[in-house]
């Protein structure tokens, strides 16, 4: 009798992960398209449409000190691509040094694209107009467009770039110069494990990854954390209970008290955690919002499971090839620290 | 009579070209190597053999901000491999956004491997010395030994790549850390047109260039400036006449007043020059070295060929590929940003 038997686990090993797909997708969890051509109708912009030429030149834009005001930080030292996009500071620190005022905590700019809005009070429609922000912020680059424009047009190399972008025509503007940036920024997604579970194969999860996966669809976190990026949406924070470290930075959400759900992929290498960087560990942050989003108990076991989920987010980040910054001429403008 | 003529003339610009290789060689000047072999026998350390692991490794190392106390400065931030490896600005910039006490510039690291010892004042003898310096200065990285090596004993992809690296048996402290990234550091070369030119192709320089080369060699250059590294020894400073930005920091040289000689290689990509980034534009370092070192005048006209020679210096960067940090665990010291 042994040989039905193992025929009717395996059917039935194989029906409950079917099931749990259609759990995730039916709780609103989607993957990132493996197909090119689906995944940029999603991320493309039809006002500042993606191509291989601005792509390039935006990567280099991107890990360009020379944009800041002090010649020292690029886009790249707050959000490090070669760890989770993030500086992995509690709250941002910039120009001379300062912390973000509000004590907010810079957010992964992989899977940004897939957000409703930017920031974490959601005040910006997309990456393009997000891009404009740091750059000109004093606690951050502290550049004005003024700056950022006589650095580009004083290096021929990003003159030609821009020209082979945009055409000979260009005129190259701080717009022009944060929306190359931008369309660089809707390519940094990072498929993962997860992806494919959804879509090609159940078992690209393990036992303990779609226990936490269960655990994260039944609590009921998939009420935020949902689409593509598991998050990316305007909710209200501290439904249920006020937030633990509420006092740390004066960030109360947006004018209606709402702040964007961060995404979750990669959430492995972005700590510390919350708007204000106040947690350290996933489990804390993972408890915390059960308590305060959902009024549920998580148990530091269910944490674990949710957090072992949370593995299979991670993603392959994007090849970036060589970035050889352009030589500076003597018209470059000159670093001021001040 | 044309062709007979025709001939002559091709002869006499031949020799020409030929005589100026010749000229460089016998100042001095040599090629990096174009075969691994002969390379590595100039770079290696038999104390610390070049080994892929260990560059790979390095590489990671070099990039990662969190062997610095405030988890945001890596090697990379002043010695940007991006650009010319260095920072660009006139005194390195570090911890606190603290600037070099001594106003002293950050040298290259590209092509270091060839100086014959280390710092502005050639204290250190090599790569794997050096390393141990900015990552403990208080204005620069500011971590402690046992910072860096928290750090990375508490990453297990790090621990495997040690393992890796140095076998099982290893233990992971500070000079594991500095010798891996100094091993790194040794591949940084950068073949350029000048090497063709000495070794394969004299056509490798354009007129201008080889003009500027022979004004090079012709007004004495090449006494400090040669060797592999067109630079590299410990020479006295301000031989001839006072360094007229002399007063801008501290620092005289070693005990002796010697200065270590900066490499040429890249020197289009490393302004601002000199040893307190003073001066701005090459043209006017080329010319102050002339009458400070050598007491000679050098125009501008000639030091505009010299400067188009250094232009054929600027080598081709070693591919870095990616760098993915590791992840952080729950038992990573977290930033101190104090």
């Amino acid at each position: 009798m042994k040989i039905p038997l193992l025929g009717t686990l395996l059917i039935t090993s194989s029906m409950m992960a079917s099931s749990l797909v259609n759990e995730a997708k039916n709780a609103g969890l989607m993957p990132i398209p493996d197909s090119k051509i689906k995944l940029y109708k999603l991320i493309d912009n039809v006002k500042n449409p993606i191509t291989d030429a601005k792509v390039n030149l935006g990567k280099q834009l991107f890990f360009d000190p020379r944009l800041s005001k002090s010649g020292l930080i690029s886009c790249n030292f707050c959000h490090n691509l070669n760890a989770g996009g993030t500086d992995n500071l509690e709250a941002a620190v910039g120009h001379i040094w300062t912390t973000n005022p509000h004590h907010l905590n810079s957010p992964t700019v992989f899977n940004a694209v897939f957000a409703s809005s930017q920031f974490w009070d959601g005040r910006d429609p997309d990456l393009e107009k997000q891009a404009q922000g740091p750059i000109q912020a004093a606690p951050e680059m502290a550049a004005t467009k003024k700056h950022v424009e006589d650095v580009v047009n004083s290096i021929p190399e990003y003159v030609k770039s821009f020209k082979n972008a945009y055409g000979q025509d260009v005129k190259i503007n701080f717009t022009k110069v944060t929306d190359t940036i931008a369309t660089f920024e809707r390519t940094l997604v990072t498929p993962a494990r997860f992806d494919k579970f959804l879509t090609t194969n159940e078992n690209s999860l393990n036992a303990q990854e779609k226990k936490g996966l269960k655990t994260f669809i039944d609590k009921g976190c998939t009420t935020c954390h949902n689409g593509i990026a598991l998050g990316g949406s305007m909710q209200t924070f501290g439904l249920i209970a006020k937030y633990k470290y509420e006092s740390l930075g004066d960030f109360r959400g947006d004018k209606n008290g709402m702040v964007k759900v961060p995404t979750l992929r990669n959430i492995t290498q972005t700590a510390p955690y919350f708007h204000n960087g106040a947690i350290k560990t996933l489990e804390e942050a993972i408890v915390e919002m059960g308590r305060i989003q959902l009024g549920v108990k998580i148990t530091k076991n269910e944490a674990k499971d949710i957090k072992a989920f949370f593995g299979a987010l991670e993603g392959k980040k994007p090849y970036l090839g060589k970035i050889n910054l352009p030589n500076s001429t003597d018209k470059t403008p000159k670093p001021n620290l001040k």
